[in-house]
């Protein structure tokens, strides 16, 4: 923390801030200027609250200069992760494809979408069966109907499964069923079930919220790493911005900044991040590009009478245009598909 | 829903449309223009999925008209709402100010500060016993031990409760401690928690989320209505934006806002909103100035040692003599205080 | 500024550092903490780019620390500027409300609104001549005798006049015929017209950008003031953010920001800060609640038949009603109207 | 543009809604549903405010329907346009890389660039000579002297030069000089600047600006070429949200939004986009996957030591990887580089 001094605050103000840092047991480390002093403060082991010293005569403002994120960090941990799900790897070399279903809708559809994105050459297998829906009167997914479905599918597929728990009583079942439980954007602050996911001896994949600062995210993520679980997959999926030709807005410049200072993988997902069809594959193709870990994409083999996000799912004929066109982008950055 | 068709589609796309809508067991209105033809729908229950349509030949695109909505809104109430929390009634002629600390502390903290608000003129009691923090490291609150202590500073004081429950667990302990439950910005689309709000007997406080549109709010409060639960207040607590002054960029215009649209009363939280002191009184007086129905703000009689929040709470003194302006102004929107 | 170095920085590192900074001919501060050193830097006199130390091995970041405002600043000038506009003084006592037309339309129509807001208690006449518009198709204002009918106005009401100029040719107009030169959002960056209207002997009404940070408004202004004219007003006018049911995103809590940071006197624009009729009474007494020196509203007779901006144009009785409520207000911030 | 009435609107609302839209020589068409009744809106030739009719009695709200661009249209023009810069194709089968300093600072400096890029494959120079700075005591750019050089790096280079223009005056230099006029972000909406831009036979390049909508983007381009000018490029640089880990947030998604509804051709510039130099080389990976045209990218042989940007502009040896890179990813889409 620096707390930037006023250019007319006089020794007394200084002293006064120097004292009040003291108080707490940190140290002081004045910086005189030629137009102000700014004092440096260290010893405090994690952040100090700035309200402190922000109201004190003489004082201009206060900069955070620590971040609060440990376990996280490539300063703790400088080789990136590796994560696995079931047998599959998200970190290493191969950039990874998660496809399926926006929500599990029966048997039928979900093994129909599954046989697809396996055939095409998807790693692993999505597909909601606990939905949370902006309107009380949308369809909610199967519960653990849907969650034995995808059992089914994996079954039949080989593919493991990652699919989201919305609460503690889902996250039991998601446990049981699945192989990677997802967290959503909505939930990236439900600190309750970040506790309890830390707990979980599945890998975790957390998704940020929809106005999340990369720092909220990271610390979203050091909560299920508190609690022991070393095991998470970050996703991107779309801000919300005024832009409004998008559903969201994808921030892939995420992918760097994350890699630069975290260990942890990270996913794109284009279908949410878009909400538009005809989107996804172009910024499928981008987060390829970017350097992302893999892609979380939406597949449906009838979108337009899929019951949740048809606008966004793309068929299994695009779907294998999409992983060609990856196979041809991936080596560029030093991946296989 | 409006399909709007493209300059050169032709009748026969125009009839496909027609088919597809009706197909559905919906009427379509086609609606012929001087460039284009638009396709107005009726006789859908709720919303129609705009996938069905947008991919279809000809189409340049779908226009959502309806509002998802249905228990909050003033077409289906017309008069205001007004919800009792305690005695003291919200949305009514007088204009409610809930007052208290960020975080319970102690029960020393808790008596001081409440008996200080109460003496300056509040009606409610705030103050957190579970605390929803970034950080998984940062104070969390003292849970229990925190209700029991507001319950002490109620019967002290007189003062009706308002604490907020992060989690079903929680929910349950503050529906047995307080006289309403608030519901977090970070949990605004927690349906699980929303949906047992909704099947408690106490008033729910929801605040808006971080980056919630206007639909999205009301559709939380839908979530609780829908459940049995009719005592829903609002509160609009500052939304994110590029904005880097103020912590949240306070979005007052959601006031008149909803009370265009929405039978529900609607508090203002100048604290959250700004994240600032000195900024605490004036978007405060501009809170009843704009016609909120009340105000959420908190204060701290020792702020520089407040374990959460501590930058943007107030002294009893500067609470003191914002009661005394909020006195002045409130007339003006024809309310009592 | 403040250079952050990683946690296994070593000290060839830190010298590597240090001797950048001396390179610059600046001075190296280094802070060693116990789980890394921070370098602060002084001597300089301007901003130092981050560019040439957040490269260089061991950097974790770079934390800019002073502002480049300078003549708006309180730290130069702690005394708040009052700035004329005709006889008119904006930032004293007084509450000032600038009302009139979006664009002037007609003799007729400038002089019927101009005498209604003087009868109702205006103080200033705004008006376009020159209208920046989205579309080229659009309404773009009279022009030349757009500014006659402005002229003739004030000679009729006695009230100054203040104008849009969108280039340097309605600059020379604007300066000619009216009281005040106006720039607008969309040109809060266009450094030409700034530095031509800091040569003008004429007080300037600067509207902040659409997504202007505090530091790039003030920056603006102080492009005016650079060139020696020192009579400029600041005027908040709503961002852009995802928020969908106003046009922008009245940011109130601007007004105390640039008090606690500048001399400048800012007043609010709730017509373009809202968009909508019915929300324009309401945002206008927030803004006089915040503490705002002044409003600038938008009025007209026949608001349904306006060339540019009818929507959110309040009637003469409506303003009658404002002004009304205004002289209720204004006093608890120990103004008057 | 379609009036939607609310439920309890009685016949003789309806009417008189009609009456007013007929009462402007449009033609209304009544849509009556189950639960409330719209009103289609035809025989408009542009857009109609919507104020007339939203204060009416029983109407809920007004929602515009038709957008106001043309000439930009695909509608309008339904095959991609190429754009001729000098003898480079923007917009056809070749992706095109304009590569430079962000500012001239001197004719070594700008050889030494120019040399480097062409040598490295890129097919465009970029340089600014004047460049809007948000502060006045900034460097400013060479001026004409800027021009002066850039037009011998054409010489030494063969490759066509592309440079901003701020104001009326340096359009008048950049047209002589240059093979292409550039309008910053800063300037997409100043009118008068884009009309001079539709008058001149040079291309113009236009930046969208930093909170621009897509159809604010594309009605500034229209301005362009409603004066006839049909030679514009339009370009991606980023939009201002919350997301504080780079400058701006680059909307790669507003590719495939434009490819869908103008024929124009978008660049996309990743320098400004991110603001540093290590996502420079991610992002413009990003931007050929997804479906640009081409790129416009900073370099400066010594960054540390630019006098504008240094931070966001990359080496000659990491310009020369990302061409290479470049090579791999645009056969993807069926292009060539």
């Amino acid at each position: 923390m620096l707390v930037v001094m006023r250019q007319n605050a006089n020794q007394k103000d200084i002293a006064a801030v120097v004292a009040a840092i003291e108080a707490r047991g940190l140290k002081a480390h004045p910086i005189p200027g030629a137009q102000r002093t700014a004092i440096g403060i260290t010893g405090n082991k994690g952040a100090v609250e700035a309200a402190a010293f922000e109201s004190l005569p003489g004082v201009l403002e206060v900069i955070p200069v620590s971040h609060a994120y440990k376990l996280v960090s490539r300063e703790v941990k400088s080789e990136s992760s590796v994560v696995r799900i079931g047998p599959v790897e998200v970190g290493g070399p191969r950039f990874v494809v998660v496809a399926g279903p926006c929500a599990v809708e029966s048997l039928e559809q979900a093994l129909t979408i599954a046989k697809a994105v396996k055939a095409a050459g998807a790693h692993l297998l999505r597909g909601g069966a606990f939905k949370p829906r902006t309107s009380p009167y949308s369809f909610q997914g199967l519960g653990e109907a849907g969650l034995k479905i995808l059992a089914q599918a994996r079954e039949a597929t080989g593919l493991p499964v990652v699919t989201e728990a919305v609460d503690l009583e889902s996250l039991e079942l998601v446990e049981q069923y699945a192989d990677a439980i997802q967290i959503g954007a909505r939930n990236m602050q439900n600190f309750t079930l970040l506790r309890r996911a830390g707990r979980s001896r599945k890998p975790v994949l957390l998704k940020r919220g929809m106005s999340a600062t990369l720092e909220e995210f990271l610390m979203s993520a050091e909560y299920i790493l508190s609690e022991g679980n070393y095991n998470v997959v970050l996703c991107e999926r779309g801000v919300r911005t005024f832009s409004d030709f998008s559903r969201n807005t994808l921030d892939l410049a995420v992918v760097p900044a994350v890699k630069r200072i975290s260990h942890l993988p990270i996913l794109v997902d284009p279908s949410h991040g878009t909400g538009r069809r005809e989107k996804v594959a172009p910024l499928s193709r981008a987060a390829a590009a970017v350097g992302a870990d893999g892609l979380m994409v939406e597949v449906h083999h009838d979108p337009d009478r899929a019951l949740s996000d048809g606008p966004q799912s793309i068929t299994p004929p695009m779907f294998e245009a999409l992983i060609h066109d990856l196979g041809l982008i991936v080596p560029v950055i030093g991946r296989t598909l």
